[in-house]
């Protein structure tokens, strides 16, 4: 490189009350309005918290090692990044500042890190869990918009683990996707299929993951749930997730997904289910109307979210994108 | 694990604005003072920047896979989270809080990612390069604690870069060290050796890191210098570098870690540098007088500045394991 384009603005002396300063103005030739925002927050952020802790050498290498491991065992199939995010709270946190929710509409929750995107799409009714130890659970759901009208043809992701709490991809000898599929909703905005039901399991705990929970004294257990994801123009993506009742683990959720809204009663099929959907009488059942909202709420309502929020921070907002920068004019 | 032990206070619903709280809470259940202390920092700021930025899942995605790739380049010769704390001016930043220096010490300065712990001791006045092509430097320095007495015995290692502007461990067909080494300072605590004159070079740019500063627009330079670590029992450790006068990137670092009283002139030998230690009188010259400070002193100046600093959070310090934790009585 040119010595002769260097842009950057002379610095030398840098002090712990100067560094972040100059980090920023360094950063600020960056010609992505957003991303040099994103990045003066994120130094801001860095700096304070090495400030306020007084962050000491043997800390500050001790935490670059435990990322490096953290980045070491991610595969194809682990993603260790997603949960150190979930168990620090910033994936929940993170969904709800971008999925914000009108009242009445279904509350969004964490991913998790055992989405896949080879599941097979199923006719309704089908077996999407095929572990013959699994409690077999009939899934009777409703898909409407804010207004309460049914919303055909939504692609949805469902996805749980087997009775033993382990997802498909967790077998070293994994033939194909188990225990997940995608369905679409009729024209009722009714699906329907048939699973096992939910138990509750530890996240993989055998990495760097699960030595942070054990350091802070924390356990590794979600309480038992089904993940569905909604995906269909016009509306905001939804990624949720049902939760059971009375589970042991229903207040102490390892990745803090857990809402009331999305809590529910595991029922009985009865007579008239059972006739409607041929499964004996005493079938497990679990029911769920959900309801998606508009992209155009959803974005609205994320705006002025993001108005208030920086209005408290003293800055005035433009949108870029759909995401706010500072408006500096 | 037994549900029965779960001592997590009760929690559901979490929301934008009572996250931050409940992870709090969770994570001090931790018995270790300074972690709990540490890591309620690290949930704050997390948290705070997410909600300052109004982070998208997309960029929050974004996020988690640009740290596994990072983690991912990582190996026994490359350490690409160093780099990042680098460039984000973390590096010379936690440097600066963890060995605060008085007036009239040697300065510290960034570690970097490429010290090692194969170098071989070496006697005064070896040659520590043996690339044929670097400018030969005859380098002669002396180290005094801060009341100007010489301090005999003190370890120290030497690295710096081949004429190209890469470090041995940066080449594939590494054999063992070479343009690094380690020595101890004599009776008057002088060491001197023979070098090359440093030059400039990038930190490596081929991964994560080189991707980001490009974005920023930033390059990825770093002044001619030379890197040294000092260590003696009741000394602070020192890490500091000697940079060159004038060097085309002196005032834009990728790093950060240029500071005025590390930077020095090449001068010549001269007849009597010449005759002393047996090198050409035009031979290149580097000459330099360490100051280390004594750990006590390093320890209370430590103390001092984290009591100001936790003052101005409004929060009262004691210190553990010498490094401080709010006192709560």
């Amino acid at each position: 490189m040119d010595p002769s384009q260097v842009k950057i603005p002379p610095m030398k002396d840098l002090t712990v009350d100067n560094i972040t300063e100059n980090v920023i103005r360094i950063n600020s030739l960056c010609e992505d309005e957003r991303m040099k925002y994103v990045l003066e927050r994120l130094v801001s952020h860095l700096h304070d918290f090495a400030r306020e802790t007084r962050l000491s050498s043997k800390e500050w290498m001790a935490g670059l090692l435990f990322l490096t491991e953290v980045g070491k065992i991610c595969s194809d199939v682990r993603q260790e990044f997603i949960l150190l995010s979930d168990i620090l709270g910033l994936s929940i946190l993170v969904d709800s500042i971008d999925h914000p929710k009108p009242p009445n509409s279904t509350e969004g929750t964490v991913l998790g890190p055992f989405h896949t995107h080879d599941a097979a799409e199923m006719p309704h009714g089908e077996h999407m869990s095929h572990d013959p130890k699994g409690e077999p659970l009939l899934v009777v759901c409703t898909l409407k918009d804010t207004a309460g009208r049914p919303i055909p043809n939504v692609k949805i992701d469902i996805w749980e683990t087997d009775s033993s709490g382990r997802y498909d991809v967790q077998y070293a000898e994994r033939e194909g996707p188990d225990g997940r599929c995608i369905m679409r909703s009729d024209g009722d905005g009714v699906f329907w299929f048939r699973g096992i039901t939910p138990v509750p399991y530890p996240i993989p705990h055998d990495g760097p993951v699960g030595k942070l929970l054990k350091l802070l004294r924390r356990h590794p257990f979600r309480p038992s749930h089904m993940h569905f994801m909604f995906q269909k123009e016009g509306f905001d993506h939804l990624i949720t997730a049902l939760y059971l009742r009375n589970d042991p683990y229903e207040t102490s959720d390892a990745v803090f997904g857990v809402k009331d809204s999305l809590v529910v009663d595991i029922g009985r099929a009865g007579s008239e289910y059972a006739k409607k959907y041929n499964v004996p009488e005493d079938q497990a059942l679990l029911t769920y109307d959900f309801v998606l909202v508009s992209e155009q709420e959803t974005s609205e309502l994320r705006e002025r979210n993001s108005k208030l929020a920086l209005d408290k921070l003293g800055r005035k907002v433009k949108i870029v994108n759909g995401l706010p920068v500072p408006d500096l004019d």
